[in-house]
């Protein structure tokens, strides 16, 4: 298995909200291994407006992991 | 990729409300990045109940994450 | 825009809760920013059991970051 | 309005998952004031398993507040 | 009522994970109080992915509670 | 009961990922103990967006856990 996360630490608030993006994209990579499947299912979510919430949902709750971790980039 | 992070600090619990609206939006943003597209499923959510309520509660997790930033604005 | 949360303070544990009530329809407001089209989408979800309980999930949300805010009234 | 919220602290665990439980009926009260239209509901969610599984996750989520309040009575 | 909840202390993260699944049923037995009309539904959720991993989310957030309240067992 | 859980420390995030997967399966697989009905059950969410937005979900929600556990891998 690639290393793909070996820090939770950013230099700003954006890194930390891409990192989030990542985590929660991560968390649909590890359930459905096949990138083919997942290619093929984008449209359902990408445009649909509660799949669309929904993936912003979990973003968020990585978010809140990330900015405890640096101590909300203060 | 424009900056629209570099901070979660604001002046007041409002504006963090705020921020934490922004927060929810760019987690739909980064997920389906045409803004036609975005455009165009506005009524599927902004008319639906439910899923006003889900958006509502989007923003609602981000704003634990903003008000813990601001140490609640005490 | 009027200023409608100004601190997360409040006296008892049930001004927090009604704070908490206040927060989550805020977010409803800011999505679906007519009031004319909120009140005619209310008997959707005022009359649904589920519906219902979502509502009351993004007040228990909110409910947590204002306790905090709080510290739990102690 | 009642006084039916005046402390979050509890003796037992027990009485904190009681009244997290509380919480979430209150969080429909608000929402929907008839308590005939909410009698009227409840075969919609009481003898449907997800919709009782989404009001143990509401349950849930103020149980964390309840917890954290009680400093987890320890 | 019985008690059955007298601490969220376990020994180790295992039994704190089955005490997260407790809460999560208590939360369900609560609000449905016959087991016949619980046990009815059973195949309901048990048998549907989507309900399985909303009642593995519940679970989820019991656990955050439990973990915290045994200092993640450190 | 085999022992599956002993500690929730992990050398680097991504182990810790990597436990909050686990955490997010043994949560589906206490409620549905039969490994055959789950297998069956597999391509119902491996193929279907929203089920996997939510399966990453509670990924998520444990990751929060493991993350706080583990404070941050600082």
């Amino acid at each position: 298995m690639t290393q793909w996360l070996t820090s939770l630490t950013t230099d700003t608030p954006q890194e930390g909200f891409e990192l989030a993006i990542t985590l929660a994209r991560k968390g649909v990579g590890y359930t459905q291994t096949s990138a083919e499947v997942r290619e093929k299912l984008r449209p359902d979510y990408a445009e649909n407006a509660d799949s669309l919430t929904l993936a912003s949902q979990v973003i968020a709750i990585h978010f809140q992991t990330v900015a405890a971790a640096n101590n909300y980039w203060k």
